[in-house]
């Protein structure tokens, strides 16, 4: 697999980064996932707008983000993925530099890595059928809006949700169903699809800003609001949302059955709809 | 600069990692720096005590441990740094595997990074005429009794307090003083020395320890306790604690100044008990 990290488009296995990595020593960085369906790259645009807020917030150079898209054409036809199934994942970090908290001055560039890999996706009945999650606390920060690579707490939640056979760890802040551990989550209320709000407490999921967005286009009603866990039982329907996950539905929340067990007709909907929109 | 990275010594210009590393993809890994005084590491066996601490907490193989005292010993030998003044950075992470936020499966070895290097102190006038603190709210996650490389939070904190001209921010949450983003806090109140009680949102300190066991030795009384920024007019002394910081008076927050502007008497003793301690 060909990668490209600092200007060089290189074998993954001659991919190093130096010891001294703020990625590798401080998390000081950022990463996109974007898909790629038949050869093309989905959705990069609000991509590049996500990444560029990340970069802003952390006061890395948002110029590095330019290239970007074309870096990741060219990683699909040096790896000839150009006829599936694909991801393309992005990081930056603030560079190399002797270990410190502080930036480093002066400025040192910042680390650039992408690869494009075939995507090898979960199976077909996670759709179909539906998947479960287990509710945890959520121990994280409160700056979820940059998708950091500081990580430790959804790997952790997605372990132990793994272990126990569920899909997604769903994390519980003060009473309410915040969003899983790498995907947003979405509820039916009385009719309406609704995920928490904007915030500090979540990421702004791309596919979460489309469902915001295009739901009306499938006949269905979606808005910010919170899902309390108490609510659970009046919940009609429970779904994920995200860039590999699309729209996967939540049929068990730890022994708790949602609604009739299986994905129920508003998740229905906007999986069509959502597969209309990721041909166009 | 020779560096231990996976079995090796190696020169640091060669020491790299992989892009796989989950160091670097996940902040999935935890560090440990220890002070080396006159070429004798100080309190090696309770810093070995914590990383065991994360490894477990992390469920990464605890057996790495092992060999670290060993290994950091050798650096000091490879990189002549018998005569002085030197710290020991030690990283530890899953190790590298196609990023999947799941711990990989089967295992694979963890990434282990050990530097030794001459330590460059901060002007002798921090700790005489001690330092300024900024507040700032505590964004950081809740098991910060974890030392993980997820630093990013602390990372900004800290560079703000630096634009600010100060040594040090402070995390508050809830109205309270918690610790700093790189050190432990201690104010003064009636005469006893404080600092926040050991929980998920603090790093239990080498230092902090330290102090709480033997702070009666030098005829200081010191216990756990809150300090909330509405207390600070009325505390009589503040200072940090930490492994290169060691105990450092803090002589201004934000605007406003702690005492008399000079480091207080408590402080003093708890300074020159430290310099007997390191001693030994």
């Amino acid at each position: 697999m060909i990668v490209y990290l600092n200007g060089e488009y290189i074998d993954q296995t001659a991919a190093k980064i130096s010891v001294d990595d703020r990625g590798f020593l401080f998390a000081d960085g950022i990463y996109e996932v974007a898909r790629v369906y038949n050869g093309r790259i989905f959705l990069m645009q609000p991509h590049m707008e996500r990444l560029r807020h990340g970069l802003r917030e952390l006061r890395i150079r948002t110029d590095v983000a330019s290239d970007l898209p074309a870096i990741a054409e060219r990683l699909l036809d040096e790896n000839k993925l150009r006829g599936g199934d694909a991801t393309i994942y992005i990081e930056v970090t603030r560079g190399a530099a002797p270990r410190a908290h502080a930036f480093p001055s002066p400025e040192v560039a910042p680390t650039v890595y992408v690869l494009a890999k075939p995507f090898k996706n979960h199976p077909e009945k996670y759709w179909t059928d539906g998947v479960s999650a287990l509710t945890m606390p959520d121990t994280r920060w409160s700056r979820c809006d940059i998708k950091s690579i500081a990580l430790l707490p959804n790997v952790l939640a997605n372990q132990q949700a793994h272990e126990a056979g569920a899909f997604e760890a769903l994390f519980v802040r003060d009473g309410v169903l915040i969003e899983g551990s790498h995907s947003n989550l979405w509820g039916v209320i009385d009719g309406t699809a609704v995920t928490y709000q904007s915030c500090g407490y979540i990421l702004g999921g791309i596919t979460r800003k489309l469902l915001l967005e295009r739901a009306h286009e499938a006949g269905v009603q979606a808005r910010e609001a919170p899902i309390r866990v108490d609510e659970l039982p009046n919940v009609q329907e429970l779904f994920l949302s995200g860039t590999t996950t699309e729209v996967m539905p939540i049929v068990k929340v730890d022994q708790q059955t949602i609604g009739d067990g299986r994905p129920g007709p508003v998740t229905r909907k906007l999986q069509e709809a959502f597969k209309q929109w990721r041909r166009t």
